[in-house]
């Protein structure tokens, strides 16, 4: 049972819920969305007479595997990566070099993307890698390159935690944690996740899904975390003309499913540079609330990815189309000249 | 070895060729590109003597399996059906019901989704089904009924050829064949279809790669037949949320390897109603040259593919904001307001 | 609904069914399984007092979308092919190169197969290549070598069939008509071999679902003709080590759902010579009525699957090994020594 | 660069070793085969001098990706859990619970699976678990569970650990640490599980290509943990009949990959309890070390994936067959009776 309270009147209630729960054998999750509403989460029976109280606004029985991510609980949600908001109705791009390689790197890249009109710096510190024998990142060092970045342009910070044990630490630097595909179903890393005070770029395995998807994002909401965002990012199947295939239909298939903003990475989701461009476009088109790319100078140069990372001129063009795109498409009763 | 040939200085040429492939035991196929020029494959040795005459543009190695297929031998083709030019970089939306019931059916319908802005009307006669007990379509009676539609609307038809032997009597009444999915490895029928003085509408395999769809296509060329459109319509993965996932990264990769206009047919790509309109426009954003959708008044009554079937209203919407969007995109030097 | 009529004493039945579904409308399919029974398809209603005879043994409603391959309908059918038996408990060795190319050759690979316990031939004269350029096989020619081998050797063939119109011709020829992966929803192809006089070996489409395949198994039986086999031959994943992955699960599982004989191809299910002798006996252990394989002495100079042809030899141990095998598994109270 | 010394007169080598890497750069990782022999892995150059000394055996370049898990490194490699040795040739059995639940349910599984003949015993303490409101395993108690469990029965124990932090607790109580298809690209967990003292059983991600498995493997070998067996789980394949595909097309390819066991899960490959016993002899018929199967009394009452549990009467049979089968196709020169 889901019950959902107006904050600005929801005094007292959620320690009479919590009472009451725990007189029946109940357990109760509190998930603070941010915008004056909460949900608690009642796992178990509870007595009937609590639940009239002017504060509550709603009490909702779970009909779908995952509750708290379902549309049927909620119509939208805003998340908040420091300034920015992601699912307002404007796209928001997220864009920076694959791996932190060092300070001037970082910063070159941070300024490039940041004229081009990103609004979020990507970069990853701990990075999961194939091969034992490849760079892994420059972990804790990485992340205060990330936060000097931010330092000096004022753009908000995501990056990957890999392990349980690396949420803290990246919490203290970055602005939003990012959960990458391999680690999807990684649930004591989900967890911690939603035990985190940062908001959550939840990124789908590459071959999740949609429900094991949004049941992940269950995990990372039922703890207490209401800040998760989606990110598609390719899955495999067996055409092999391209690292992975960005499956845009889950853009307007989770838009019925979720309340939850969705971005796409077409960087991953195609592995392929000269692709990146079109299907951007082609993401926003789909419904999507941004885009999450590799981009820095001199990408040949890249320490990783370089085949799939694009120049900052090349993201300024995507940038401006993507927002032009949005602003057409929002117009609803469009006329054809 | 591929000859590119001017048709306004090509006389004696051809003769001249084919003599010459005689004498050496090759063979040659002509392929006329509908635009003043035509393609010579060579299949085996032939004098180089014979390769300096004014009329002969080019000479070219083939490098790649699909040679007429590849952009390595044409920077673009533009495809005529009827009237309707597919491939010239303003959208082409074709539409109609999944299948031919009645005549009434059909003009209404037909009227319809021209109201709605298609300029070419889609209807199947002769229908694929995986059963042996469903409805297999109206055959001639259903040929002769799109042709009806034709006379009453202006609209060039396209409609699916299954077997070889359906060819011949197809091309009397339609403007362009469609090669269904299930067949794009009937390597007999695409044969056939590329001895056909029509254009063909090449569906892709749902587990075909980009390659062996590139290689039928070159099955149709390589027998004469250059008006050849691709058309992707969902390809089938580990994800069964939908019925087939519109794989919408083959657009820009198929503009990188291939000179053949493309289209994307979201309504089997997807399955679902909802999901049609913004996979259509993502498919416009991506590049392709056309969509195909599946429309006619009162889809729910929809003899077969209801649920993924909308209504004329929805197509014009769609019509409209995919004009928009190509208009938009094209503008190269878009500058953001 | 389908009537199952003890063909002894039929008498008069038929007559009396195929007259009564004419008088309401109903058509009827008449299926003769070559043991004596035969089935009969009812498509549409028909008076109940008819199905009051001596004759009719059992009266059944079809409950799947494949009435007629349904285990709910028949326990085991074992089909004819010359003189060998598919489906008795005792496995069929098929072998035989990929295609034939010349006289000697197919007379040479026939006897070394016949010595390695091979039982049917097989080879192919229509080829499906998915380059247009690549040898199509002899044809008709083709037919005849392969006549001419069985004539030699005693060993019935199986040769496959690629449209319509080599049905009859092939007929004519070869002891089985098989339909390839790549046709296996060419419903029009299907019709027509539902209507040959010949056992049908009918391939998994690479990415067809257990359900099409029955699916186009029951095309087959619905036109008249009982004796269908199934193929496993490999479906097309994520993972590309192999060609293709053959899916041994799907025989324990058809064994569930159908009656029909089932035989697995290691050659094209791997396309690797080393791994077809053990998914040969893999197959035999996950209850495989048979293997079709492809052996001819000097596999590397084969004209096509060079890389996934074995040789006499490693056809003579596969063989061995998986009679022995299949002995051993028939022994149901084996006991541990 | 990878080093082979024979341990028995290797005094003073791994110094040298030691000392030459710190001088040049490198840095080394010793891995112990419990054979006798080590390889050493030198990341980085060396000075050739000290290769040449009495107990190096060999030195190679490292020319795949997978340097120590490859058969160009070692032939063969026994992995032994408690007094069991996988890979020696005669089948392994490992069976037991899903989940553990609670003393008497293992204890008496234990008994059942070992009168059966299985000689490892397994059982999650942590579980994995789609949704976060499924029962998610006994944790630590599960631990001690097990432990007796071995303790009254005298098998070995694997048993899965989830995160790096599991490891430590998990190695004082198991004999075996297991990690689950969905963790085998946790790299922080391959990492630890490489420190530990306990062979590893790893399983085959559903969606993991033959390459990224080996690459996983990589990082417990270059650890220096010696002991890891590979586990066929099932893969995700567009057919969704069954719950995953049973690959065994990996088993004969990572044969001639790797020096590494391989042992098959039928139960998780197939998700359906009838598919269980052939899919396990199909395993062993193509040439897998061994079984890991769910197996316990009533399994309809199990806690969790009680559709693909067997009864131990019917695992009881799996054994018998399985060792009758590798020991007739172990008869190199088997003779058709």
């Amino acid at each position: 049972m889901i019950i959902t309270i107006d904050k600005s009147k929801s005094n007292g209630v959620i320690d009479t819920l919590g009472a009451a729960s725990q007189r029946s054998g109940a357990s109760i999750r509190i998930i603070d969305w941010n915008d004056g509403s909460l949900s608690v989460n009642v796992l178990g029976q509870i007595e009937p007479d609590v639940l009239i109280h002017p504060a509550i606004t709603g009490v909702h029985s779970a009909t779908r595997p995952y509750r708290l991510a379902s549309k049927e609980h909620r119509e939208r949600t805003v998340v908040r990566v420091g300034e920015v908001e992601i699912g307002n109705g404007t796209p928001v791009i997220m864009a920076g070099p694959c791996v932190v390689s060092d300070v001037e790197q970082l910063i070159t890249a941070a300024e490039a993307v940041k004229a081009a009109g990103a609004t979020v710096l990507r970069g990853g510190a701990f990075k999961p890698r194939t091969s034992p024998y490849s760079f892994q990142g420059l972990g804790e060092e990485g992340l205060r390159i990330l936060a000097g970045a931010r330092a000096a342009t004022g753009l908000p910070v995501v990056t990957e935690v890999m392990e349980p044990d690396q949420v803290e630490i990246t919490t203290e630097y970055a602005d939003m944690l990012q959960i990458g595909a391999r680690n999807m179903a990684n649930f004591p890393l989900l967890r911690k996740a939603g035990k985190a005070r940062k908001p959550v770029l939840l990124k789908r395995g590459f071959s999740a899904t949609i429900e094991e998807w949004l049941m992940s994002a269950e995990y990372i909401l039922s703890e207490g975390n209401s800040q998760v965002v989606l990110c598609e990012r390719g899955i495999r199947t067996f055409d092999t003309s391209m690292r992975f295939n960005l499956d845009l239909n889950a853009v307007p298939l989770l838009k019925e499913l979720t309340h939850l903003p969705i971005v796409v990475d077409p960087s991953h989701g195609t592995g392929k540079r000269s692709l990146v461009p079109p299907m951007a476009l082609a993401g926003i088109a789909a419904g999507a609330d941004g885009l999450i790319l590799e981009s820095e100078p001199n990408p040949d140069s890249a320490k990783c990815d370089a085949s799939q990372t694009i120049e900052p001129e090349e993201l300024a063009r995507v940038t401006r189309k993507a927002l032009a795109l949005s602003r057409l498409l929002g117009v609803e009763d469009l006329v054809s000249g």
